[in-house]
């Protein structure tokens, strides 16, 4: 999907949620009537058929899916045939290698799946992302500032002035563009958040962490949403395993909705 | 395997090459007369066979067999059961998310498969790792200065006068012990070895990058090797990939037991 594209369709569906789909089997009604790839298959379908229309990206993280072996990938597939067409497919897989290893993982996860973007470390440098964007309307969605503890061991290092997620933001923005790039910075990070849109201020940005990990929809857009928006919003568990999974996803898009109605307020053409 | 034992398994082979299984789908003889990923399991049962008294761990990268989808993760377990049980066994994975997420990486890449150690990159910080430091007589190879051209991007930025792989070797060294933790450091920096040395003395590193990448054995030993040997280093392509494996294979370990003799010597002990 295209820049372009991405920004359309959060104006037309009036929402930058991205819901996160990370099917846990040790979260599953298992064992139930069927074998169990087919009940989690389900389950997720569920989901999708609750939420498709009132958010703009799906995020599927592979260590999920991984776990379960061969057939956790096989049926990592099938859930990815299950999302519509029109909405953004974000693989959260954090891969990065050398240059020619790393090539395998573009081909395996931008190439052999319908998804539009990759999540990668930035530690091994341009050689480990490049491959992930020399791919036509397909996207690196780069570490910068993560949601976890972890964060503040490195990423907050001092390096001559400045923090080092801040130099992985300037130095990984010239590797590729606004069309083709976006940065992973947490939702638990919200003072850091203007920083980071003064130094990237065009690209989009994958925002984790509101929901179970704490952090607030509203401080996120006040630091961070441009007139092109450019926030996708990640919520994982809180919707999808929420006991009224569309009206967790209703709640989050609400908020959405009064925030875009600011920023980029609907024209007459955006109405389908 | 602990690291007792993977100590004595140098000292009675006299080796610490580790073979790097990249089983590469585009260097195999296909379509050839058995289905694909036959053939791909006789080519690498070959270079066990040929290789497996000659080295001390094999490492297997995994965006080789992803790429080949859920077909590939199955080949991949096929492989590791050809894997004779006294090798130690590295999966190349490069994993590492948040706590819950690593978590699941390490059941499946740890608990699931019969390895002794998953590559872990430091980006994220202690939580990203901590899951695949708290399984018994299992390790986690920690990313420090990797042996790629990206490695100069951010892994040897100044922070507050030192460089950043060396404060990841000083704070990732605090988070297991040298039992349970190596780090990954690439040959094609013999000049930053005995740094690496001074601030690990005691820990394994998994230096890759001899072979096609260019690294010299000797430098890397005259730096880094220890009383204990404290080394395993890769070769991948240069032997998988030889036109004779076991003589490629064999012109290696050759300058490894010649190097051990030095700071290992033989012991009567050790003789089988």
């Amino acid at each position: 999907m295209t820049r372009q594209q991405l920004i359309q369709t959060i104006r037309e569906k009036r929402s930058f949620l991205c819901v996160g789909l990370d099917l846990d089997y040790d979260k599953m009604p298992i064992p139930g009537p069927k074998p169990w790839p087919d009940i989690m298959l389900d389950f997720v379908r569920n989901v999708i058929e609750q939420t498709e229309d009132l958010c703009v990206a799906y995020k599927i993280n592979t260590a999920f899916y991984e776990v379960l072996q061969y057939q956790g990938w096989d049926l990592m597939q099938s859930v990815l045939d299950e999302i519509p067409g029109e909405v953004f497919v974000i693989l959260d897989a954090k891969r990065g290698d050398v240059g020619h290893s790393s090539e395998k993982y573009a081909q395996a996860l931008l190439d052999n799946m319908p998804v539009d973007a990759v999540t990668v470390s930035p530690y091994m440098g341009r050689d480990s992302i490049a491959p992930f964007l020399s791919r036509e309307d397909k996207w690196a969605a780069i570490l910068a500032l993560t949601s976890n503890k972890g964060s503040t061991d490195f990423q907050m290092l001092d390096v001559g002035g400045k923090k080092l997620y801040e130099r992985v933001l300037e130095t990984a923005a010239t590797w590729g563009t606004p069309d083709n790039t976006m940065f992973v910075v947490g939702a638990t990070h919200p003072e850091h958040l203007k920083t980071v849109r003064s130094i990237v201020p065009d690209h989009f940005l994958l925002v984790p962490g509101v929901g179970a990990q704490g952090g607030d929809l509203k401080a996120v857009c006040d630091a961070a949403i441009t007139k092109d928006c450019g926030l996708l919003v990640n919520v994982s568990r809180s919707i999808m395993y929420a006991e009224d999974v569309r009206a967790a996803a209703k709640h989050y898009r609400q908020q959405m909705e009064e925030i875009l109605d600011t920023v980029m307020p609907p024209s007459p053409a955006d109405v389908k």
